[in-house]
């Protein structure tokens, strides 16, 4: 008997109040009964994403509300700047070139993050640019890019907005959006938001409507002003029906990530972050990030003495029955990734170390077990976690 | 104490083994724990369908699968046919209008069905058309259209497809999309599936991936080579992160319609239709639609002596707590709506009967308590349900 242990960046374990709130008996989504459990939500989704902003809820995941924002904000050969790290940075890309915009594309090796001087130094080359696509936490590679200075670059020109991809930092590493000025913020429900995937979220600052009211993609089911619209009816709503059990499982997430406080859940999730890389290089292991560009969502780890490291997944998976993350596109094989965002204590680190150093020893690397653990605990113990 | 009641035609209510499903813990979307449920929907989706296509599922509402079949089917400036017989017909108008296309509409007074005549006469004089857009069963009417006398015209025009939005139809009302030829066929999971909302399938016949190869619409999250490339990789996945407890609930009410059979449950919906029209109109209201228009998911009731029906529905909700449906757009305040399309049996009708009865006395309409009821329980009885 293995128990099951997901230590994915997503989707992510669900605290059981939120799983069971799903078990509720189906309710309409346009009665007094619904409206109350959307009002509640769009109030703690508001302190998460530290504004005063609408925010939009899209049934989809975080792909669709990325694809929202380009299809919103642009016009057919608008030109943006996509600022890559990564995988989701691709992404991005790929979105704007489907919907025909221009794009210059600022790419960074893989394990590195974005550095803005090169964006303040774009947007002087190209002043017809008309937004930056950034990613906040880039899951494929663990790195945080410094969404907070992109901000402060974006600010100063007037017809250019900052669009951010905070699908799975959102929760985990700390983001203002109103506070750090960024335009435009996208997340889902399946990262350190604790619920369910099949939600994403927009949202949408002043100075984005000026684009919204400007553009001519077409768009239907992620058009912001008709959710905009259904927002502002006398009884708020959406305007297509909603997913009502991951709506309610949401809802119950929320409501400890406000018990907990967010300052403390940032805090909770630096402290995983550091135990998780502390035990891993305890255990003769590299990590993909420099030091001060990692997230604190997931560590990306470089497999070992050219190991394939869908082998290491393999064998936790099969032997171990915890599921983590290898390296995907570019590094697939080099790297394996160990999720800690959303609902995760020590434990689940440890636990996921302790099988990492079996899992190690049966490929024939030559680990003391108890090393990496003894290592994250020591980091536990000082932070009085 | 009043048991809630959930008599709309989507959400609709869900079983609870369906329910219970999404209690389940989360688990990853590209592990084999996982690949073995999709595995399952899908096939079992292929048999409500009654399909040999492969089935796209994405996580959105009906709308979204609505929106691609525009975005994947068609490019700028093409023209097509909606048939529009109500608002979901109308919606078919608004998305191809957002996208560019041009619109032919054939629009029929709301209350009465499309005459598939109409498509072919259209068709003849407009012989640039690329698609035909109709509606299945029209929620907002209580009508079903003949999809299947609609797939026998357009299967003579090798450029038309025929795409039918069977949302609130499928798996209540008869519909065999391979042996009728619909190239293809849109739902959601929120109706007689008997799911929660937030999942919306495309099934994409071969005449139609014709139109996917020509199409220039900008899309991404709803791109059908997207999900075909995603269906056919050595282990089946989506392109994006699914909605993992939807689709977990959706397995297990799927399941229940395989045991009861799909045909069995197209009788069970003409059964508990004839059964509620039986019981209105012994309470001399008048139905909205003509008898052999009516669709078995919904029935529409004209609201009696200038009443604005609104009103019906709040006395149900608020006092019986029984949640029915108004009416929407033109005929707003006009009709009112019971749904009995998914988990339904006679009893739900017998109690909603009961409670329309208490309301219609409530507002000056004298009705003999029990007369709707004992009429629709004689429609049960002679049905043996």
């Amino acid at each position: 008997m293995n128990k099951y242990y997901l230590m994915t960046p997503g989707p992510t374990p669900v605290p059981s109040e939120a799983l069971l709130a799903q078990a509720r008996p189906m309710i309409h989504h346009r009665a007094p009964i619904y409206t109350q459990i959307l009002l509640g939500v769009l109030e703690d989704l508001k302190y998460v994403f530290q504004t005063k902003n609408d925010i939009f809820i899209f049934a989809s995941s975080g792909t669709g509300a990325m694809e929202s924002a380009v299809a919103n904000l642009f016009s057919t050969g608008d030109k943006v700047i996509v600022v890559s790290t990564g995988n989701f940075g691709e992404r991005w890309a790929q979105i704007s070139q489907a919907f025909g915009l221009k794009v210059i594309k600022l790419e960074y090796e893989w394990g590195t993050r974005a550095n803005p001087d090169d964006i303040a130094k774009a947007l002087e080359e190209n002043p017809d640019t008309k937004g930056v696509l950034a990613t906040h936490a880039e899951t494929s590679t663990g790195v945080v890019n410094d969404v907070k200075a992109m901000a402060q670059i974006t600010k100063g020109f007037p017809e250019v907005i900052l669009i951010v991809d905070a699908v799975s930092g959102l929760g985990a590493c700390e983001l203002r959006q109103d506070e750090w000025e960024i335009d435009v913020v996208v997340s889902g429900s399946q990262k350190a938001l604790m619920a369910p995937p099949g939600l994403a979220f927009a949202s949408v600052g002043e100075k984005a409507w000026g684009h919204v009211e400007q553009s001519n993609l077409p768009k239907f089911y992620f058009s912001y002003k008709k959710y905009r619209d259904a927002l502002n009816k006398p009884s708020p709503q959406s305007p297509f029906t909603p997913a009502v059990s991951t709506i309610m499982a949401l809802g119950e997430a929320l409501k400890l990530i406000k018990k907990e406080g967010l300052e403390n859940v940032w805090e909770r999730h630096r402290v995983l972050a550091k135990a998780t890389r502390e035990g891993v290089k305890a255990l003769g292991l590299e990590l993909f990030a420099p030091e001060d560009e990692r997230a604190n969502s997931v560590t990306a780890i470089k497999s070992p003495n050219g190991i394939d490291s869908t082998q290491i997944v393999k064998i936790m998976r099969e032997k171990y029955n915890i599921t983590i993350a290898g390296g995907q596109s570019k590094v697939k094989g080099k790297i394996f990734r160990i999720g800690h965002c959303g609902y995760y204590d020590k434990f689940d680190i440890l636990t996921t170390l302790a099988a990492l150093e079996r899992t190690l020893n049966e490929l024939g690397i030559n680990v003391k077990l108890g090393t990496g653990v003894s290592a994250a605990e020591k980091v536990f113990a000082e932070a009085n976690l």
